[in-house]
């Protein structure tokens, strides 16, 4: 399979994260490319650090999306280091450029995220994260599930063309 | 009062919008001008526009901060089109300008400008917006008024420096 | 004349500048004012900040497209700051919104403002700017002066619709 | 050799390009992969897509830094589509992320690219592109060479760290 042929899943989610959290996101990042995915996230530490790990540790390949002006700050599992200088603005291009999106935890900038995310129609599963109700009424747009593994193959499956 | 002193709002919400929302957004940027603040916003239709009209209508400086190409997309209530052409990176752009947003109504894109907003510690006050759980926890960091004209001069109350 | 008439005018140059670059800056921000025109421009220090007292000195409206992630950055003659967060990228916002540019002196950032203004066919004026060839043919789509009022009364007759 | 230790090299140039230009940029791309870096670029014809070509042929990796909002605009030879929707903005995201720029031809976006690497001093090596002066002059920043294979090499050997 060629590169272009693999899929690109999003990871998002707290930086720093709990040591559950990590688990999660290493698990995540490990089937992902187990399953021949490209791994995009924003670069830094936290759950981005854990799934790059993850990733890695399976041969995966790792793009990081990265706030400031410099490769440095890229944990060091990741192995194409994208350096935007363009702050939060950032978040959009890991959300555009995924054809799924798995939150884990996170604070606002998360939930920042998994609203553009619906914005774009990008299909977007939670792990221990945020839920929405807008006017009392409940919005179950995100995927939920507790179940790393079942996360990366439901990601993989649902990736937008 | 010079223009440097002036507070500077961004009314964030739907486009479209239904005709309550328009209503509401209306005296908010009304109310908003009488108190002597900038509005800022998207530049476009909908919960936008209204609140552009209502500030023009007292004569006040409304900031539109355009997702497109062209200053011809700003809706006619628009006294200083900002031309971006960073399509929904704008929106952080607006979020990061403004010393409080009100938030009106709204959908996806609206649920991911109140996550940058409460990131960054920018006080958000909603008319018929959204609620927010977290690992069935909520979370109340969005101020609910149904009052548009006490959610203007609230917002510029809380308005930070 | 309502503020939705007025042209939008940048001017772009060196942060320092030398004396003689911010008085040329001082001129041209004053002659804008005078005409009615909008000043927009990076709202730091050098050319910017000349630009703008020499607007503020005449009644002018001033915006700041500012790279940083506070509104602390502004010169003290910004009337409206907007944040971006974006770092250079905010540039590409300050030619996208203008429809003249004046270029006074300037280094290779206002080299790279001046291609892009080029690029998406904004009238541009150099005073003590770059010249370009290609290829070794000169290109002389700079229109350049000495002059600082006339480069002012230039941009205003030439600002694209 | 792991990802993360290989260089990231941009190629800019003109879309569409001369056919003497895609030689070039084939060429370059080729030469960069064979030696094993990571090839970054616009992600779309002319230049992008020769150089694109050229790396794939040798078993590069190529990053696409798209400026619209679907991956179907990638070339075919892009293995990493980036999809940012920034626009032109997207141009500032190659250069910081590239470790040398590699320019070849090219119109005014690319005189602005070139312009903003200087100032980033990301090292610019130049095929039949601009020269530039500044007050009459000589600007001798973009190191000029006629032959692609040594413009690979030299771009790999001034990459900064």
């Amino acid at each position: 399979m060629s590169d272009s042929n693999k899929k690109i899943i999003a990871v998002i989610g707290g930086f720093p994260c709990s040591p559950e959290e990590g688990r999660l996101a290493e698990i995540v990042g490990r089937e992902l490319a187990k399953k021949g995915a490209i791994l995009i996230c924003g670069g830094e530490g936290g759950v981005m650090e854990a799934a790059c790990k993850g990733a890695q540790s399976a041969g995966g390949i790792t793009i990081g999306i990265l706030p400031g002006d410099g490769r440095q700050t890229a944990n060091p599992y990741v192995s194409v280091p994208i350096v935007t200088g363009l702050g939060a603005a950032r978040n959009i291009v890991i959300i555009k450029s995924a054809q799924a999106v798995i939150a884990i935890g996170g604070g606002y900038g998360t939930l920042s995220e998994i609203g553009f995310a619906l914005k774009v129609n990008v299909p977007i599963i939670g792990l221990n994260t945020w839920s929405l109700s807008r006017n009392n009424q409940t919005d179950n747009s995100i995927i939920l599930t507790e179940d790393p593994a079942a996360a990366a193959e439901l990601a993989i499956e649902l990736a937008a063309g």
